[in-house]
């Protein structure tokens, strides 16, 4: 196809997509002519992708070229979740380190105890993790990581249903693209579904005015 | 205390305390001449939350003040989770309308199922699910909707626990605010331990190269 089907056919607008293809995030068309090029159906897939992660998972262009390059290379689709997930993740806020290090030590022990392997806070995943517990304490709410091993527990059973589903698949490159849209689009749906269950489930109990 | 004590506590830059002042994020202190003003630990928890809801939430100020306004207001803890969900959406992606169509008619059905209120997509949080979904299909990744009632009976645990974590406290104040810590913080803690679980159970199943 052209150009402009391939276009039409993605929903990215044609200068976006001359300006994926200067960026390297979209391989070149086979060249029919000096100014013309033929694209296949897998341009139109990468496209997509590179729209999925940029739209959906917030993604700069920088941190698409970096999971794309993993997509590409040999890595396994482990490693590409890790990639993909050390993208979306971004700088951690800054925390006290009183807090920092509480939660630190939260959840180097549950890593423990689950024989998880301990990256500390190099990881940004993990750094975003800690903060996010830290933040927690320093506003008075070491609560919601009393019941922490509740939620490791409800984490584990969606990671064993997200590995199931990209396991379903047969070939290795759906594999591969099925880890980055289980990362990406998976954890914006999981947490689509939590706030319409927070809805119904708190509707009832917190649905009272002070002093009702 | 004053203003530079404020700021050591809280974490919060001295000039940005002042701006928050301004645009009414933070109330006025008490005053105790024309130029100086007295401050509390309220004040300090209110500057926490703010930090929460921008570094960590990744709300921007308006965001926050239509969040804070909802907190100061008289709106119920059920009401203000509602408003911090709107705010944390922000605009969906464009999608097409046929995978637009199928995303919302199968959340239709679920909410129909389940008993949910269906609020359609002029809510944030339900367009922005719609749109995930839809992305989903439109890469040819709809297995991930065909398990959809599975991550469905995780979430409601996942958001009968965050109603537990909130309404264990006694003071209607802190239930309101743990609300949003739950919404907010709990989102990011969520998505990071199921990462850490993605990780953990994909290891084994995988990590293996193409042609291994």
């Amino acid at each position: 196809m052209r150009m402009a089907e391939l276009s039409a056919e993605s929903g990215v607008p044609v200068a976006t997509v001359k300006y994926y293809l200067r960026e390297g995030l979209l391989p070149p068309g086979e060249r029919t002519s000096p100014n013309q090029a033929r694209y296949s159906a897998s341009h139109v897939q990468r496209l997509r992708l590179v729209k999925a992660l940029t739209e959906v998972g917030g993604l700069s262009l920088a941190s698409v070229g970096a999971v794309l390059e993993a997509v590409d290379g040999d890595a396994t689709p482990h490693e590409t979740i890790g990639v993909v997930q050390e993208e979306l993740a971004g700088p951690p806020p800054k925390v006290s380190d009183e807090a920092a290090e509480w939660a630190t030590g939260l959840l180097q022990d549950l890593a423990h105890r689950h024989g998880w392997k301990w990256h500390g806070a190099e990881n940004r995943a993990v750094a975003n993790l800690i903060a996010a517990l830290a933040t927690a304490k320093e506003l008075g709410h070491e609560q919601l990581a009393e019941r922490l091993d509740e939620y490791v527990a409800l984490a584990l059973r969606v990671a064993k249903l997200d590995v199931e589903v990209v396991t379903g698949l047969t070939s290795f490159d759906k594999i591969i693209e099925a880890g980055l849209v289980v990362t990406v689009l998976g954890d914006r749906i999981f947490t689509g579904l939590r706030h319409l269950a927070q809805e119904y489930v708190s509707f009832e109990v917190l649905n009272r005015a002070p002093g009702d």
